[in-house]
């Protein structure tokens, strides 16, 4: 029987691979649902070739002339709820969650609610609401399948060993393109300069998250809650090849590594194989032609935002939800030009000390806080 | 309950580094046998440490000397008929084969037909007789549990793991101290050049092995009987930093890899704890110190013993057998100074093309092929 498959954020980065990877194996997956905001054109083309049963847009004003070229049989909603609802219908087995920011957590846990598997690509799932959603998910004996190339390395190597026995996670980070910049020559990099990632080719927020390190930093925070580990217990290494994609030392002083070319399409394809690996004819990692792997400490002075993230981790309660919405504002600013590089930092960091962190958080406590964060992020910049 | 130990080959190199680990975790072990041959002041002083309650020697005529050292209820035996039946006797749980050479052999056979689990680290069991001792072990239902780092890594690697999803092994090797010479340097090498190896501290035989990677030869035909895996999916790769101890390459594309300190103690710990890891205070990697990692193909025009690890692998029946023994003799023959560097590849060439292979020999067969390649190879390095 063929798996059926939801994409949430089908037209991203991560969802056009995911249907790349589906594709490619047309006897083990159906696409039943469709979901995605910005790309309707894109979406269009790809209903028309997946045929899946349900389809979201973000829009409700966008219902109407989307509805005109759709086939007639294919159910249309939209907004969050009707993202909620596509995630959790009778119909669906699996919910890739590609859609990037705090508008995935709702159908993210309505999926989980409804006993879907998870293959989690959505980062604020786990960093603004990690233990309501671990612990909801454990309740529903739902798998959660890490898409992140970190975290599937790190799920790969912990396969066959007792999470007992691990001594710390190393989290590898290419470190961006402005590892070797001094302080000074961070204020004047533009817009430019920090979307060209050294390896991988990604959507532009989490481009952005790269070049300071914040995307390291909401994984650590992933990491956190996927792996049920002290943040003490991970470490982040830069790695500029991005060959090793994570790592786990066991209590024995054993390193397992997981290995490959910067693909996504790799670790997507082992979020909706699990527990089976299958062959493909992407290309293979070749050390040799590689050369060498290289591994540094991350400066602290040129990543603040990495720091930030271990801060926001160990207060926890509503702390990390409001580090991700200042992150995603402050980085919304500057890809719009209305902030410099270093600000992204500056303004997380204020944001964060100015608020009021709530302890054992409720859904609703995370996004309002999230809201507030925005809120304070745009205001601090304005001022 | 503890392990019931015995040690074969106690006061080499990796024996005595067995009996270290075990000391480490009194709890878990007892040694209840010790077996070695060349070193009777060592082996007294381990018997008076561990109290095992039978102990081989291998010559017979020590046999009154050594007695009259032992405290009496000591069971003492010689030869290799004395180290078989310590080996299969009742009191013993697990066998470590840590002795070189062909003498291992037999008395891991008679422990596989006891229904001994054996922490392997005897090259020349599966080298010589890979085949009939795997059936055995299958058979017997016996775990084989690799001590070598290499395989030990690989296993670790599988853990978990389908071996039919596996696309290749790749074996890593060290490249030894000859590595960037020329071929015509190598003609010149002294013995004690050849004993300097860059990474590792091992006995003198394997650290020539190393010298001509006649040993990764060896680990590549262990490696086919062990993982049952074709000689076409073995790759073998210089990383001449020796971190990386080995690596599976699976179907997918993704590579999975152990890596450690160059420490023997870590893959014995992990054969004698298996399913488990247990904390120790080896140091531990610090991958950020190493700085780098790197890879190369081996040289075939350096390196003449890989290639005939491949051949006499492809061949089978005793010519592995032949090609183990006639690389013994020819590395005692150089370390006594009587044949040069490169000889030891060609005297193994000249006694296989000599040899008439037999097909799926019995255990007579490969003693006997394995006499003859000896004789052979004297033979023919006194002409």
């Amino acid at each position: 029987m063929r798996r059926r498959i939801a994409v949430l954020g089908s037209t991203g980065s991560i969802g056009c691979q995911t249907l790349e990877v589906v594709e490619r194996f047309p006897e083990k997956f159906e696409v039943v649902g469709l979901a995605a905001g910005s790309n309707l054109d894109r979406l269009a083309r790809q209903v028309l070739k997946h045929r899946p049963r349900m389809v979201s847009i973000a829009r409700k004003e966008d219902l109407p002339r989307f509805r005109a070229v759709l086939p007639g049989e294919i159910k249309l909603t939209c907004g969050i709820e009707g993202m909620a609802e596509l995630a959790a219908a009778d119909e669906v087995d699996i919910v890739v969650t590609s859609i990037t920011g705090t508008v995935g957590l709702i159908p993210t846990i309505e999926a989980i609610k409804a006993g879907k598997d998870i293959a989690l690509a959505n980062k604020e799932t786990l960093v603004a609401a990690g233990q309501l959603v671990m612990s909801l998910a454990e309740a529903k004996g739902v798998k959660i399948l890490p898409v992140d190339s970190e975290h599937s390395a790190i799920f790969q190597c912990l396969n066959g060993e007792n999470k007992s026995e691990v001594r710390r996670l190393i989290l590898t980070a290419s470190g961006g393109p402005f590892k070797n910049k001094s302080r000074e020559q961070l204020a004047d990099v533009t817009v430019e300069e920090a979307l060209q990632h050294p390896n991988w080719s990604m959507g532009r927020k989490i481009t952005i998250d790269s070049a300071t390190m914040m995307n390291k930093g909401l994984e650590v925070i992933e990491a956190r809650w996927l792996f049920n580990i002290k943040f003490a217990n991970i470490k982040v290494m830069i790695h500029p090849q991005s060959i090793i994609h994570s790592m786990v030392e066991f209590v024995d002083g054993s390193v397992i590594a997981q290995m490959g070319i910067p693909d996504m399409r790799i670790p997507i394809q082992y979020a909706l194989s699990y527990p089976e690996r299958w062959e493909n004819d992407f290309p293979k990692l070749d050390l040799v032609s590689v050369g060498k792997l290289s591994f540094e400490e991350p400066r602290a002075d040129l990543f603040p935002c990495l720091q930030l993230a271990f801060e926001a981790g160990a207060a926890g309660g509503t702390m990390p939800a409001v580090m991700n919405a200042a992150n995603e504002q402050a980085v919304e600013m500057f890809l719009e030009r209305r902030i410099g590089f270093p600000d992204i930092a500056d303004l997380i960091e204020r944001v964060m000390s100015s608020h009021d962190c709530i302890d054992k958080p409720g859904l609703e406590d995370i996004i309002r806080s999230d809201c507030w964060a925005r809120e304070e992020a745009r205001r601090l910049a304005n001022r």
